[in-house]
């Protein structure tokens, strides 16, 4: 029997994937489980989106063009104009979800032994796609005590060597709900510019910031247009996770160039997808409005929440709809664990996303967990008092 | 400005994708280009497929699992059943189009530097995936003469060394339309077996094989369960390219476990491809006989048409709805290119894609085109009729 690929054995697997089979085990036993666990909205996705796939009118569903329907981008441009990301539909390409994006950035800018540098905590499957690319992450912590702001220009340069091709950043950011400032943007830009790096930047989360600070794109740089690498996806924006419509911008040509030729091996990103999210462009402003202040008062609901219980630590999140807490406990992968197999309040239990996943640092994030406030505010509610007893009754609570 | 990655520079630019702006540029001389070089079926897609999408009746259009839905997967299973191919709902993960299945497979199972043995002409984004892999795809020659058939075991020999880790078919062929005889078969069975390799197997074309012949699935064969990886999409059975659903399917558990890793890090399939192509699991008997009667007639409509204009070759082949033509030409790259910039007959042309881009050998298929036969009669015979009248014309004219 043929042995499996090297990066097959060291792709990782997300903590939250372990802990699947116990959920459904759970749910088997009639437990009913309130997900705090993953980034799946369940808020409706626009009526105008739901209402093109019903109105398809096509007799073949024929392929789409591999750099995305041009109607589609064309629209997007003034999509991205309301952001102030001044950008032509010749620079953007439309993939399958954003993980297509980061994963054909990486194909296209890094040689294998090449180094990104991440702040973590970090989306998870930024490790795998390194993986995937044959690229090396390198991490620079982030804390919960600073609010998970980014350390200083020395901590960056120590990381800087003959390897290193780019920086990457979450922005707003999953898991941590942080938001870049002015300040942080200029020491990337700064480093981007002396380095000569990409900057991959993911902004999949812009619709979500909840602070009167504003939203520092990468493509709001000076000087390092050709440096910047754009990771979108409509999934969040619009909760539509499963249309995998995401895309790829960047004004460097011969980046464009590269992607492109992963893109037309690939033949096309998803036709019916794009349909959707060309339409949801056009969806109301209430849409936008309602789901912002959905999650307005959700943040409060939980962050609150979750400060009130005795032992445990949330920063304030800036944007998107995540937030890492500190638990007053061992090993928080156990804990996550125990919640499922070994615990329930009246036949129910809480499901959270242990933090190690979002750390390449041994150790790190082991008292941490993510939570996804995707719920509604009586579910939130409803779970954060299930995790307050839980931690009660947990066996390895720490004070 | 930094640079791109080695694999970007590489990555093959197809002889078709070249051709395109020309293709463009004709079209906007109002010259109307009868398309013979693209795997586009103009046939309809299962009206059952185009009404389960007019009746998603969904408020979330949520993730769907990593592995695919579990009802069409296991859907899926009978499908299979009726082509004696026994596999479970855990043997198959749903991909992105063929195209993921191929790349999933390369990651998951080959290290950069090894090598895959491969017939040639080949499906031309296969060195595309080898590229992203690291892996390097090592042709053996069919020719023309020989209808194509696979060379003897001590040509395949010949390449074998210690970086062989693979082999891989199309079967029915993309670009040839060649279909593996029995004793083909069991010849690269006897080879995966002896050397221990991956045998890749794309069956994407199992729905049309012409001939009496029986079609042999890499599944068929026994003593190899653990080495075989299965190719598959709807895309051309349904004629549904542009929904993006495939599967990539294999018993061996290892290569399923590193596989779904990388499902995972995707996050999920297409969500409304997958309800178009579980639907399409129910289209009438009728669909898929009036789909294969169709293509019987155009196959022997363009079979016979190609070899009476003189100096004209087609092996008559005996699957897919492909190809591989022998053309009284100096080179059929420059021919393809001509017919679109310099040549029409009362203000048409055809568009045939040159040989050389599924060719690794340099010089191979020169005087070659691969020709689709998804055009409907009338056209195909136009599309020929203008073919005779570029030849004639063509400056470059061999004999």
């Amino acid at each position: 029997m043929p042995k499996i690929s090297q990066r097959g054995e060291e792709m990782p697997q997300s903590p939250i994937r372990k802990l699947a089979p116990l959920a459904n085990a759970a749910k088997e036993r009639g437990i009913k489980v309130y997900h705090l666990n993953i980034g799946q909205p369940d808020l409706p996705t626009p009526q105008v989106a739901i209402d093109a796939i019903h109105n398809i009118d096509m007799k073949v569903l024929e392929y789409s063009p591999s750099q995305g329907y041009k109607h589609y981008r064309e629209k997007l441009v003034g999509y991205y104009k309301t952001y102030n990301i001044n950008v032509t539909a010749e620079d953007i390409i439309i993939t399958s979800g954003g993980s297509e994006a980061v994963l054909f950035a990486f194909l296209s800018c890094l040689n294998p032994g090449d180094e990104i540098i991440v702040p973590e905590p970090a989306y998870a499957n930024y490790m795998a796609f390194a993986i995937a690319a044959g690229a090396k992450i390198r991490t620079i912590a982030t804390t919960i005590d600073e609010g998970f702001s980014l350390p200083k220009v020395e901590k960056f340069e120590e990381l800087i060597n003959e390897h290193t091709r780019a920086i990457l950043i979450c922005n707003p950011n999953n898991p941590t709900g942080y938001l870049y400032t002015r300040r942080e943007m200029n020491q990337i830009r700064d480093l981007v510019k002396k380095y000569d790096l990409y900057l991959f930047s993911d902004e999949v989360y812009r619709e979500f910031i909840y602070t009167g600070s504003p939203y520092i794109s990468a493509f709001h740089l000076d000087g390092i247009e050709d440096n910047v690498v754009l990771i979108d996806s409509v999934s969040k924006r619009y909760s539509e996770c499963g249309i995998r419509i995401g895309a790829l911008i960047t004004k460097n040509e011969e980046v464009r160039k590269a992607v492109m030729k992963f893109c037309q091996a690939r033949l096309s990103p998803p036709l019916i997808g794009q349909v959707a999210a060309e339409a949801s462009l056009d969806a109301p402003e209430e849409y936008s409005r309602e789901v912002y202040d959905e999650y307005v008062e959700r943040r409060k609901c939980l962050i609150d929440g979750l400060n009130r219980i005795p032992g445990v630590y949330s920063p304030v999140p800036m944007g998107a709809f995540y937030t890492v807490a500190q638990l007053p406990v061992d090993d928080s992968e156990k804990f996550c664990a125990w919640c499922l197999s070994d615990f329930n309040y009246e036949g129910e239990t809480v499901m959270t996303a242990p933090a190690a996943g979002f750390y390449t640092t041994p150790g790190s994030g082991r008292n941490q967990v993510r939570i996804a406030y995707v719920l509604k505010k009586e579910d939130l509610i409803r779970a954060l008092f299930l995790l307050a007893k839980a931690l009660e009754a947990y066996p390895g609570r720490t004070n």
